[in-house]
């Protein structure tokens, strides 16, 4: 059978997955790490009124003269919102944050003030220095006016931005979607972590790793289930796409008399090898308006089929821009299979070059948990010597 | 007031939280960006049994000659978990991951066979060419051997270390413990987001702040709450202990007439000015057993009091390594004040050269949110022109 090119399915997949794009309306303040999809603008000028920068006292700069009194006319609180009027020839108490009363120009800080009964009524304020008019004054629409952009357009959002937005009275915003994705692994061999395995059984695993690796590339996982090989996977795929955006199934999909996946969905779409290694048996399905995205079902195939065909298309849906390869050279020689693009799992040695990491088997799932890296080799070179530049991508 | 020394204070911040660090079980399926705080061994020996890596034939590769047919003895399906028996002179069908029957040395793929009649009784089978013994089998024990270490101590929980933990059959880990915590903030000006906001009161913004900061750098956040200036403090800072390890405040620590967290817990705890800006007024305390890091209120001096104080804390607590530093040169003069180690809001510019945003306001909360880095200045430097390197870090 021919295999498809690796770039003719990824484009495939992307474009299968195209239709998932979309914005939604989230609260601010479970908006982190979601990317704006519009500019977000002030509702309010910031601050939304003068008020003082320090705890002192706000007086008339002209009126103030070393040495001399004032009477300390009030006391003015933050939170206070009634605007009080400052008296000619007075000074008022002032705290940080407060209201700066009307008729005021400069607030003197508490440290360069001498006040003759702390808060008591009729205290008088003598000050060191005459402030400069406008000192530890904060204006109104200092930090931003009503109208303006607080967040950019695809900014993915961080602690920092949330509270921007908070400050500036944002309530809510208008953010990527995160799409939902439903996963079924399928195999009658496959049992979960706390059975106690009988020769023939595998500990699954490929649920976790599709639930993390979508969940970290933007995506939310609505539906974890498993099928055998024997029948009931139809059913289960009908109950994952109930709120799904879209299906991830493991296994399934190759050449053995039992293969629920394509068995099941070879009316509904395309199934064949891509000119990929590991990873190699694909498929692309609709069941009831979902589309189904069909990995092969070995523990190192799933991670190498995720991070080569899923993490940008999905990362893209979110908003997220896509992950950054690298160049590389390599540690030692190494050969490569005609005909298919390969991915090894690789790390990367203390002088920058990289080498591959234990054997090419799509089995060794911890052995392939070292891994920092995939070192990508192209179809059409099969020998590469130590020193050979090459790509290679961050694994999740 | 004598200020204290920015470095004495990190070192009181981390010695009053050093209690916190400590150790909890969790399942593999949550522990996603978990650390592990020991070695996780393997509970079985993976591949927990010898199986083929093809859908196929099993052989015993010295019976196979090139054109001569074999008995298909029977079939056997992944799942299978009676081991089946290779008779003399026969071959088994066998699909992917199913269990290699004894006797059975090598695997022909499908691909380089000829079966007569499909999967019906009696069929047989011939082959191109004979197997290399031990071809496309998958030995028990060739990924690891039960009591290898999986996944090392202080490894930060990627998707493919969870894989690799499931696919072992570990079901639970001991990683870090996340610190639970409280979050208080104070201010009689402040309104939540959605309010209509009257001159004198602010939209409150530092518990999203501090409750996302404390998110990314592994802790979690067990309650949320905010007090006015007036009275009602002790009695949230009492409830905030009941679930928390760690109860941040932010605000009411000044040198104003109503700062309630530095009111009551002045005789529980440590309050005075650090030398650094922003962020400079500071407090330490304990109540109910619980420690208390009282932060001041303004928006920019949270971020930086978060970012310099507590960051690498937490973070090391939650089994994470610090963030790192780096160096950047200047792009233009900047001037710095005298006895506080400065810490302006910055960006990079295309050359890598680094430039303060901004004013030196730390109500500048809108004009924060575009820094993505924070420039330190040493506490006796005033003149820096540009070319001189400083020291940045990224902000979270």
């Amino acid at each position: 059978m021919t295999r498809r090119p690796l770039a003719d399915h990824q484009a495939a997949v992307a474009a299968h997955l195209a239709g998932l794009a979309g914005t939604e309306t989230v609260p601010v303040r479970v908006a982190l790490d979601r990317t704006t999809s519009a500019p977000v603008r002030a509702p309010y000028s910031l601050p939304l009124f003068d008020n003082s920068a320090m705890d002192g006292f706000a007086v008339r700069a002209a009126e103030v003269s070393p040495g001399a009194d004032l009477e300390v006319g009030g006391r003015i609180f933050a939170g206070d919102t009634t605007r009080p009027v400052l008296r000619a020839g007075t000074a008022m108490a002032i705290m940080t944050g407060a209201p700066l009363p009307a008729g005021a120009d400069a607030v003197i800080p508490v440290e360069a003030s001498h006040e003759t009964a702390g808060s008591g009524q009729q205290s008088t304020v003598r000050f060191d220095a005459a402030p400069e008019p406008g000192a530890f004054i904060r204006s109104a629409g200092d930090d931003v006016a009503a109208g303006e952009v607080v967040i950019a357009a695809g900014t993915r959002l961080a602690p920092r931005h949330l509270g921007a937005l908070a400050a500036a009275g944002v309530e809510t915003i208008e953010v990527h979607r995160r799409p939902a994705v439903a996963i079924i692994s399928t195999g009658s061999e496959l049992i979960r972590a706390g059975a106690t395995p009988q020769a023939g059984q595998v500990f699954e695993s490929n649920s976790l790793v599709l639930q993390s690796l979508s969940t970290k590339h933007g995506a939310r996982v609505t539906f974890i289930g498993s099928a055998g090989d024997d029948g009931d996977f139809a059913t289960i795929l009908t109950a994952a796409c109930q709120d799904a955006d879209l299906v991830l199934t493991s296994g399934g999909i190759s050449m053995g008399e039992r293969e629920p996946v394509r068995q099941t969905l070879a009316e509904h779409g395309w199934f064949g090898p891509v000119a990929m290694q590991p990873g190699g048996p694909q498929g692309l399905a609709t069941w009831k308006q979902t589309p189904v995205c069909c990995l092969p079902g070995n523990p190192v195939s799933i991670v190498v089929s995720f991070e080569v065909l899923l993490r940008d298309v999905l990362r893209g849906i979110a908003g997220l821009p896509p992950v950054a390869s690298n160049r590389a050279v390599l540690a030692h020689d190494i050969t490569s299979v005609p005909g298919k693009t390969q991915f090894l799992r690789g790390v990367s040695e203390p002088d920058g070059s990289v080498r591959p990491l234990g054997g090419p088997g799509s089995h060794l799932a911890v052995t392939a948990a070292a891994a920092e890296l995939l070192i990508e080799i192209d179809a059409d070179t099969t020998e590469l010597p130590a020193g050979t530049e090459v790509t290679t991508w961050p694994l999740t």
